[in-house]
């Protein structure tokens, strides 16, 4: 079985880990989101890739669910001491090597999907992660502060600012003018099942839609695209969510995010029992809905939600 | 009393230490050696200008001479782990700071002098500290192996292969295309007294001197020069500078360097008691020679040392 999974970083990685556990013999792609994507230092990050590839190849730090294991901040450090930041963004020893190799390779002219075939040579996910683009596109968030319109990276609204600011807007630059990077596109035509995991509807799976292309690919592929909800009991399960969509107009609930897909994307929706009372109006909407645990508390509670998203997909398929 | 000095890494950086002790209110400017700098991960490292830095800010792994004290080497590792050399050259993770601080700084369109200032302003070595040129100048070594000739880059030959093989040339790559760094021939044309510290003769000082217009600077800036015998008893006190001596056709003798460099540059000589014997050929070749003690065994030794250099000076200009 061919499985595309649209992926941002924390929710998106540990769903990933819960569907390897459910399918062991799935060729899975990851398409990975690119749009939070930065530039620190001189360096390239790309948290969401990072997070995948840490995640799934054993290098995570379990406890915050982004960057490494068994990790010191002696450069973060250093750089403080040359007063050299941002000092808000928490690159460690070790991630800085990914960031470093990554660097290198694009300055010798790598593009990002090769660059991120080559670190992931060493993680062995276990998947095929491809990120979205190769092209730059960077995710912006307009703020007001002090009766202002500030727009600023996606990274500084979400880490910095801990989205402690109403946005009123949410733009993927250069998203118009990307490609999908090499595969994505035929990794969704050839795909038998595409999944959406319970990650970040706006920032993460919404902006490698927005990537020309994708979105048409995947509706036209002709096989179940089956989503998770990222908001259980009207709260996103982790992270600011909420904060996002109310940018893009959407309310935060499990059925408000079905339908901000749509039935022309999305064949089947799962939502947790708490959100049971959703599930007519996500059918209603024209997409198959199921109510069942959606808190991945561990690996087993993952893999029951990533099998009960292929029950639905072959439910959906008929 | 304005004191200039041309200086290399480890010997020149712990001279520098005894002089400001010895003249703790003269205006001392540094001409450093940047012909060893290396691009390493996509960073340029500046191992003698970060040497001079580090030391004289308080920053110095004080038992090995180069590189941070309280250093780990996380980076490394994960680099390494990702097949990402070299591993011959050791970096550690506060050293990596200052060359992304560096990298990104030039990137930014900052030349090597203004990047120099700034880590320096962090770093307070209480000199002004110079690289000989902002342009590119690389060192390269000619060796023979198997019979058949190969160049490789000054710091493969002295770090990696520890200066096993004999080298047949040293050529610094581009200095004939270089332009002093801006301040240098100022300092030079204002400075009371020029020290050569005991550096290596042929891959520190001498690449400073093979940059157009410095040499000339200094025989035509009418001060006394004074140098320090980086050789003691025929062996280089440190390093392995007897093995680039070759190369150029000068043999490892305090008296040998001293005509090296000659009567028109130099006037003024300092060699260690146990060369006793090389004053009077010094001499013979015109420039003023005195054996003292030349061992930087200690800070007390090294001022002890910068003092008769300046004593010498005095006497030099009569």
């Amino acid at each position: 079985m061919r499985i595309v999974v649209l992926a941002g970083g924390i929710g998106g990685a540990r769903f990933l880990r819960g569907l390897k556990q459910a399918a062991p013999d799935a060729d899975i792609t990851v398409v990975g989101n690119t749009g939070d994507d930065i530039h620190l230092f001189g360096l390239k990050v790309c948290p969401d890739l990072d997070t995948v590839m840490y995640t799934l190849g054993g290098g995570i730090n379990e406890e915050q669910g982004w960057g490494r294991t068994d990790e010191s901040f002696h450069v973060k450090e250093e750089l403080a001491a040359y007063g050299v930041g941002p000092e808000w963004f928490g690159l460690g020893d070790r991630d800085f090597a990914t960031h470093i190799v990554r660097t290198q390779m694009l300055g010798a002219g790598y593009p990002l999907s090769a660059v991120t075939e080559a670190l992931c040579a060493r993680w062995q996910p276990g998947v095929r992660l491809l990120p979205m683009s190769d092209d730059r596109v960077e995710t912006h968030v307009a703020v007001e502060a002090d009766g202002e319109r500030k727009v600023i990276h996606f990274q500084e609204y979400w880490v910095k600012l801990r989205a402690s600011l109403d946005a009123t807007a949410v733009v993927p630059v250069g998203a118009e003018q990307a490609k999908p990077a090499p595969g994505v596109l035929e990794a969704i035509a050839t795909a038998d099942v595409i999944l959406f995991p319970p990650s970040n509807p706006v920032v993460s799976v919404g902006t490698i839609l927005a990537v020309p292309g994708i979105r048409e690919a995947i509706a036209e592929a002709g096989v179940p695209v089956v989503g998770l909800s990222p908001i259980v009991g009207d709260a996103p399960v982790r992270g600011m969510a909420d904060k996002v969509l109310a940018a893009v107009g959407v309310e935060s609930t499990a059925a408000a995010v079905a339908e901000h897909y749509g039935s022309g994307l999305l064949d089947g929706w799962l939502v947790d029992p708490v959100d049971e009372g959703a599930v007519a109006r996500v059918e209603a909407a024209g997409i198959r809905c199921r109510a069942v645990p959606l808190m991945m508390t561990d690996l087993e509670a993952t893999a029951a939600m990533a099998r009960e998203a292929l029950t639905l997909a072959e439910e959906v398929r008929g």
